[in-house]
């Protein structure tokens, strides 16, 4: 039986901190889907294309990742891609009690789908996407918390919105 | 590959909540190891062999779950068992905080071993062992939320003790 | 004298943990008034009317229970009804940071009006209006998270906003 | 219809915290029954008939104010007292989440009882009873955080202990 | 060596839980910098010219205090004002959460930054810039939660909003 | 004047964590006293004499920090040593709320002495001097967790304790 887990995230944009969870479960898996949501609702820096083509570009030397994107109920789309299991990274307490809240819910939508949640790193501890965009917002250097492509196209997006 | 995880606990006794977790994961990992840990410094209700016998009962229909008991650092004992995941079902924030911490010194240990934490049932999210026992010394009645054999054992534990 | 409770809340919508707190304290009181805020702010999905209609019909069973909507200071509206309770539902643990601010501050406002806060049932421990409408508008079934009622009016307001 | 209140606790020793919870409670039901848990498993400063008699002093000018100690389950006594309601008071997200599990647990041992959580003072939001001892037995002055009945026999129990 | 700690915020607006903060420590440090962030993605009630005129009336009568704006990162202006503390007033546990993020991100940035969290009054628990908003806007007496002058700026600020 | 500052604790052992903390703190006060305390209840792995001298070898190079023992108040201590400010590292949400009420109690004793809280460094965030003990009971390698001369010590006495 294969078993594949899905990776769900806004990731806008990828961090390093991603990064390392997806890293750690590539091969607990047959297959690993890194899934983009795409939110109507809010308005991300990076689009979906920009967001599933950053981390495509991050996870390219790990052939049981697959990147993809997705739009409505998570377990809808875990179900047709026959995936049993959610990864969910926490860091916070906030977050812990969301994800848990969430977690109940899609068990209670599809009780045949489990939420697996991970500890971050202790060195991404404090690293969140909000908080990367926040600091290149006011030209800090970012570079070190996420992978290569994506600073260099978060360089891109800041100078083109302020020059 | 075969993919193992352990699965912890003191389990004095075992309740309805952690069996709940083990139907859930029983299918989506080869091999899942309940481990009751022997931790020579507390004094249980039940004695390690107790606890083992009672779970064994408790999960005689899953053939891929193991029972098992062990003392010492849970990180070698997981390497001994050839196991690559921890599972940790979770309750409270206090909880997830002391696990968090558990994880991160597992993982500092042995960087090779994943903790997956899991949410409880909504209907288990009161459950815990401790309270099980303190209502059953009172003479509550707790057999719904414990399964069959335990709740005889907790019964013959009580009456003996009080008798 | 008539003991007189506030249950106060955005209610967009209203949904069965709302409505199981209104069924375990209306006999705990003389009265208690469900209270829809009027929040000029937010952009509820529900109008006030459609809110205070909803409930109306899913408590309708219940004597002792009024459905009112107000707009300004908690405290004073407490007072005009000669309420000396306001009643608050819990869920998480931010909820309760929030929730604990907001009762001192009233107490601090009015020192004769107590906040009484009450545990969710174990089954609707994930469930919150937010949710509800998240799921629903992705074309999750929320039939038996809400009343009946409730179910409909937002089938109905889903299609048209997606017609 | 009597409506009767339990405000269960250990107690030891009652400190203004606690007097202030039930100064405001004590109007909003017909009777508030103080009950003082007889815990035999812990070693408590006071005995139980000191912290009864204690209590009665304190709340002596309150003619809806009963006080009292039980054994066993709560649900028990609370029925034995045709009580529908119990009263705790809140500080921390610790206290919280103990409390919510603990509520849940006497709602599922008994559906008709319903557990109503208060918030402290904000004067009183350090106080309990564990840090009063310690400053206390460390010969810290405490005389304006606790009944001056409770002052006097802190004094007491430390000097005799020391003595 | 001077040392120099700087006590950033919206402070929108400055209430006196923020003036007890600033006065507790402008005899810990030879000078304190109550800094206003400028942020341009919200919409204060207050301009930043506003709240650094409100700030400079209410902490006059501090020789050691001084009061500014400044945007861009906080470590950056920190760098630049020799300061090597930065302080922060905690209050509930997602404040808590939230600041260790920012602490930690901003020791990331610049290693020789140390945050010092500090515990508000309990009499000030409950108090927030935000709270204080929404009860003046619905005609609440705020003004003993408040410096006098921002009392008065506030009522200008909303009757002008409502006439 | 001299600015003096009190870093209390347990110490049982000293770990890196605390070590990374007087690190830090050693420069922004004229004087760091680390303070072990000497409670009679606790019964600590190495004696107060045996933590003052770990402490000492381990802030050896730091001419500006002290180390001592003491037992009662410590608000008593701290003004006998004319400190005005308490140093304390957080780590999770459970010891925030323990941390803030003992501030808040210090404060009320002592109005003129202020508690500043501090963060771990994120690779500290999972270490305590109680986990430090149990991996090295369970014979596991903790010597990159602690100074070098608390390594040693603690393998001498866990030697001693199987031998």
């Amino acid at each position: 039986m294969n078993r594949i887990a899905i990776y769900p995230g806004t990731f806008d944009p990828f961090t390093n901190g991603h990064l390392d969870i997806v890293t750690r479960v590539r091969d607990l898996f047959d297959r690993v889907v890194v899934a983009v949501t795409n939110n109507p609702s809010k308005t991300p820096l990076f689009t979906t294309e920009e967001r599933v083509a950053l981390i495509r570009e991050s996870v390219s030397a790990f052939p049981s990742v697959e990147v993809d994107a997705f739009e409505g109920l998570l377990v809808d789309y875990a179900k047709q891609k026959s995936a049993k299991v959610i990864l969910r990274g926490l860091r916070a307490v906030s977050d812990f009690e969301y994800e848990l809240q969430m977690a109940l819910m899609n068990r209670w939508l599809n009780a045949g789908i489990e939420t697996f949640f991970m500890a971050p790193n202790a060195e991404h501890s404090f690293l969140s996407s909000g908080l990367v965009k926040e600091v290149a917002s006011y030209g800090g250097d970012v570079h070190k918390l996420v992978p290569e492509c994506v600073g260099a196209a978060l360089t891109g997006k800041i100078s083109k919105s302020s020059g």
